[in-house]
């Protein structure tokens, strides 16, 4: 079904398996998800879209759980399914419990909703917004 | 520019200036903002929509800057820019930082780039997140 | 701020004239929107839009005021401020009240909701909807 | 492949099955699509998405039929193959023919062209839709 | 799974393998692919959106391979799932390396990643693009 | 209007001048775009942005032309006003004439109808495409 071979650690070139190696540690997990196997057709192209998630997705003023859960709601919001399945595995791995995965669709489904009442009733920006 | 006429306060029915009067109680604000005032053209979807994001909002199993955070999301990625000048402003008064708008922008953006891969490459959801 | 120059019926080649007298006579209007001026820098991709518009758009199986806020609800969606504008007052102007209007807005925001919850739990398509 | 237990009403509380036996009572029929059995796992969201769902939904200005042609057309925007699934099954059963079904389409994929054309060349709102 | 029968050519009406006849004379292939298979319930939307294509998609300012790689980039973003499929393998044939591929994916991620930084911190047009 | 003040080369940090120096030589111009004034609020989310940018868009096996009527398609599919108006100004400058423009346009506004005709439809992968 993906549009490229999916390349497994034991026939991966040494540029791919560091950052497989890296993505692994950095994660502490045994194994490597399709999404990286997909972009290891690319090496460099998978380098980088690693170090990018690597550094964005670091603790920082934001906590990884926050993150992820910030993740899971633009991966809800443009229905792709292959990353609302891996973000919820990785937010409930931080922490995410069923009740804040309920609160988390609830405020993606009403901000879906209202962007749609601004836009559709073109409401202008008040003032006080735009101090 | 909008639609339908702003409805003010001074002009308000009861009907409206109840809803109104609640949402400046729950926010602690003395003021309405510009999407309830072209709601209130239709009383009945302005109650239904406040009464709404009053319990979606609420705090709960997240806390509400989580939560205008994740609104905030929703919101840059479907470039609503109403929603993203007011959930900013909201966000801000519950107290992200500058540093925690950055790395939402950081991780929205980041989101937005990995969703489209995952897509495009036709990603296969593994087996581990099928559970 | 167009990104092309908008041609006025003035300045416009015989092509072009043909285009914007038909739109004219088929929606019963004597002046041409921005729309077609930014399209007739390249007539035939202005007179191949246009034919498409006439002919979806005519009535059939539905009547043109149920397909004008069908357009409008994909444009909201869509957070098309351009298409948001013209066709409310299309819509208008084929009949729709302002109860209509609330109404088109309430459906579009609720459908916008529950899209992305129907995604956000990765809810399986009933056998019933599959026969 | 759902990321939540889809609750039957064998297994339901009280405060789901109140919710069950009115959705089926409002639309007249004897089961419970996916949807809600996901939503049923946080009653209060499912009373809350259902209780809206029930009051935009009803005859008003718009009739059932063009309600769901609507929510089908937004659906369809998205992308959201459950809704589209679920939502042309509705408003089949709400009279919705193959001819008007095919008309929707065709609509719902003109809007998507022309949305882009407007974004695209930048093409500024008329100053008669502004009034 | 499809919401309509796919028309096969041996039951297909004249009117409709005109146009079969056309994309395969047109594409230099002898098959016909489900989305015109599905189209061709309603003949005259099946004429109407080949008609579209065979103009749109035709050499001019721009060639085939380009073109093809513009259409795979929008239904990357948008996640069609049948678009993606559909249009890899259409732009492979007219010579998509697999280098290509990748730097077309690589793009499209990007352009979605700044496409929401620019929106999330509302940046204003600069005056030099707007000449 | 922008959520964050835009720094200017004169007020900035060595650290955010050497990203803007680098941006200018590289694109061979002698002044910064808002885009990056709004980042250089985040240094490090500035210097991230850019090394990416600078990277995906280099040459490669599709010319920086090719390219940037991508990132164009994916802006103008998205509706970001900023990207669209910049991505417009760098394409032309890397070449794209009046005539590559207007096929860029028409190629998005098919690929916007069609891949809703896809989903709409819910039609399946043809097997020849899963090869």
């Amino acid at each position: 079904m993906a549009l490229v071979p999916l390349i497994e650690y034991a026939q991966a070139s040494a540029e791919v398996r560091a950052v497989y190696d890296d993505i692994m540690t950095t994660r502490g997990v045994d194994w490597i998800n399709n999404f990286w196997k997909a972009l290891a057709n690319d090496p460099k192209e998978l380098a980088r879209v690693w170090r990018n998630v690597k550094q964005v997705m670091a603790p920082g003023a934001l906590d990884p759980l926050v993150k992820e859960m910030i993740y899971l709601a633009v991966s809800v919001t443009n229905g792709c399914q292959y990353c609302i399945a891996s973000h919820t595995a990785a937010a409930r791995k931080a922490g995410m419990t069923e009740a804040m995965f309920g609160e988390v669709m609830a405020v993606v489904g009403m901000a879906n909703e209202t962007n749609r009442l601004a836009n559709g009733y073109r409401v202008p920006v008040d003032a006080a917004f735009e101090d």
